[in-house]
């Protein structure tokens, strides 16, 4: 492996079995479950060409070159700093050519790559709307988790112009947005084919949602089976260890 | 109970442990799981005004008023002999003054019942989309099945106009229309506040959903815990055994 700098604030983390390593800022924000979960709910075939919007330390495209057969990944982050750290990931794994992080808003996605350029586009956005209140006191981490610089409109506007006809939109998000992201998708062009919502376990509300809407094609969505995550407490269920620990990527279908 | 007139086509069927029956034409459409869940979805309080549209043999508010105290409970049903079926049901379990069944169409609800004249709405409509295709040839069937006499968009919009502001509408339908429920519901200013899939069981994909929306108020989606119906094959989950044997109402928060 290529060696990198690592600054002061920095943790190198295994990022899978094979050997895969992530550089996080430890008082900034870091990939969790959902990054995961979505990188491993996206269909992503030989020769797809995938951005993913609001990358930041690049886990998801870095994880997706993992587990799947794309032709290229790209990672667009608006904060320096982070799709520097992000880059530096990339070289790590020496996954330079594979893996590319622009710097740049993604609000500006369409401009910076133009229209219908990628077969796939992922995203896990900032879940929390922005009302100018209080955010975290820590700014990098705030404008990972609230809409301050980007809002879900602009996430999913931007994917589907950004999509050939026919490609395909993967976002992880919050179930109490739903009624939103549909109404954005439906409004932006996008069809919503499979949905999933994440449950921490069986007795418990959804905490997150995978969805997936294919630009421009007419399709009748299919809710999946139930993604638990616990068995019982600290026990994960067999699918979250296979997908955490043996890059299973999920099923998809009625089930 | 109070003697009524059963036809040759018609049996009459157990509803609860209350003793509650009702009158179904075996060539017709039966109330299924569907009505059952709704029924205990659905929360009514005191004082409750509900109507359910496109109430078929009238189950949902025959079980409603077993299960909750509203104060009145109307059926409106298209179709002149399952109308008059429903209202032998209500005669035959004393409901006549607490539970009125009106023939007429669901689609002039607003006409027939005048804006904001309910404070609970509930239906469980015909799930299918109707292209002018082949449908069941039993026509009564069909009409409840296929969307030949009403549409979604309808249900919705007569759901909407027919209840007071803050409201409560509580629908079941199929989860691979779910985009098109939200963009209406949005869109009629039914904000969606619970949801709940529900799963024949935790390795399938959801085949009915629940969905509750308040007029006029701003929520957050709650997507409640799964409903799982089996825990193996042929065994009720204990939740469905309490509901359908103990006439139990679902529990309504995050989980």
């Amino acid at each position: 492996m290529m060696e990198v700098t690592i600054r002061e604030t920095e943790r190198i983390d295994e990022l899978n079995g094979r050997g895969y390593r992530i550089i996080q800022d430890r008082d900034g924000f870091c990939f969790g479950l959902d990054a995961v979960l979505l990188s491993s709910f996206a269909i992503v075939k030989e020769g797809d060409h995938v951005l993913d919007l609001g990358t930041g330390t690049g886990v998801i495209p870095i994880l997706l070159e993992a587990k799947t057969k794309g032709a290229h990944f790209t990672g667009i982050e608006l904060q320096q700093d982070v799709a520097d750290m992000a880059r530096r990931s990339v070289q790590m794994n020496n996954l330079t050519g594979k893996v590319d992080i622009v710097t740049g808003d993604l609000c500006k996605a369409v401009e910076i790559f133009g229209k219908s350029s990628f077969s796939v586009v992922t995203s896990n956005p900032p879940y929390m709307t922005y009302t100018g209140g209080l955010v975290s006191p820590n700014e990098r981490k705030a404008i990972s988790r609230s809409e301050i610089k980007c809002k879900l409109s602009d996430v999913i506007s931007q994917a589907a112009a950004l999509l050939v006809p026919g490609g395909r939109f993967y976002m992880v998000h919050r179930p109490y947005r739903l009624s939103e992201i549909m109404v954005l998708m439906e409004k932006n062009g996008l069809a919503v084919r499979y949905l999933r919502f994440v449950y921490s376990s069986v007795d418990k509300g959804a905490n997150l949602l995978l969805i997936e809407g294919i630009r421009g094609a007419k399709h009748q969505a299919v809710v999946e089976k139930p993604c638990i995550i616990f068995d019982k407490p600290g026990v994960y269920c067999p699918e979250i260890t296979d997908i955490y620990f043996h890059e299973k990527l999920m099923e998809h279908g009625t089930g």
